[in-house]
């Protein structure tokens, strides 16, 4: 998607340890045109798929993932990170590790929002090792739904979560594919 | 707010201790098209205001205050309630008391996403005892940026927050006002 390549050279910084910083426009100030796009974007891609709602992570998922569900008339479950005093009792949980905390944390949805008869699209803002890819999936295999592939917006394609995610046959579209940044450029993957 | 209103009473769920629980369409599963219609509504009760952009805080203040963003046109900034690794140093940081938990959480914005230019609308799902949006508009304080005003999706008129907040000058905007809902049964303000 030339828009966001574009805004991810204008405004990403790239920082040591192969971290993106695009919190300028994404994950902590986030640009809601910017988005709406995105979400077009994932709609289109997935308008062949009989999709009934949108499965995501808070925090930063849930700009991409709500547009996404706007476009495609569904609704939206972001999964929690941490357990409300008001949640149900009733949750799919999965384990989720952290590569930068050294932590495993579990996600959960609630398991009124999802059922057998759900076709489920991912959306996350960033696809890395795959860990929380891996963790929503799961949550979608426990209720029974079919997962009709994953959106993602900027996955980080010389880390191993693409292929992991893919080797287990799910479908997954990012946005935009990183190749190498290592020199503190970024170079995206031919296509 | 007419739809926001009939949306609760058909699809929330009042609990003990003066919970009401709209994950089905709020904050856990979102409807966008609700929440794009709450955008809509902010926009317009602000639009004799210069706002330039709309603080809020994850995660389930996002879905409002995006779609408010993308009708006013402007950047939507999300406080992060737990620190992470490639946050900014400088940032401003406020503390929120939780009464549900009975403690003190800091929440934080980058000092590079808030100037002394801004003209800040904040945008939140709840409002109750007040404390996200005190501590909220005390990140705009530290900036130096007006408050041009608070957007609440759902206040709870019969706790203290309204009148703290608005006891302080800010004009608050809430799309539904519950009166009480002690009976288990929610009953909106009249207006």
């Amino acid at each position: 998607m030339q828009l966001l390549k574009d805004r991810i050279l204008k405004d990403g910084v790239v920082l040591k340890g192969n971290i993106l910083k695009v919190d300028s426009f994404l994950n902590h100030q986030m640009d809601p045109g910017l988005m709406a796009a995105i979400g077009e974007e994932f709609a289109r891609r997935f308008a062949g798929e009989p999709i009934t709602k949108i499965l995501t992570i808070e925090a930063s998922g849930i700009a991409p993932a709500l547009f996404a569900g706007y476009f495609l008339k569904v609704p939206v479950i972001f999964a929690k990170k941490t357990q409300s005093s008001n949640q149900d009792a009733s949750t799919y949980a999965a384990p989720v590790h952290s590569y930068t905390r050294g932590t495993d944390n579990y996600i959960r949805v609630s398991s009124r929002y999802l059922s057998s008869d759900d076709h489920i699209l991912i959306i996350d803002d960033f696809l890395a090792h795959g860990e929380a890819l891996l963790g929503l999936s799961d949550l979608v295999r426990q209720a029974g739904a079919t997962l009709a592939g994953a959106g993602i917006v900027i996955e980080k394609g010389f880390q191993d979560g693409g292929r992991r995610v893919r080797a287990k046959g799910i479908r997954v579209e990012s946005l935009a594919i990183i190749q190498d940044m290592a020199e503190g450029r970024v170079e995206f993957a031919p296509k």
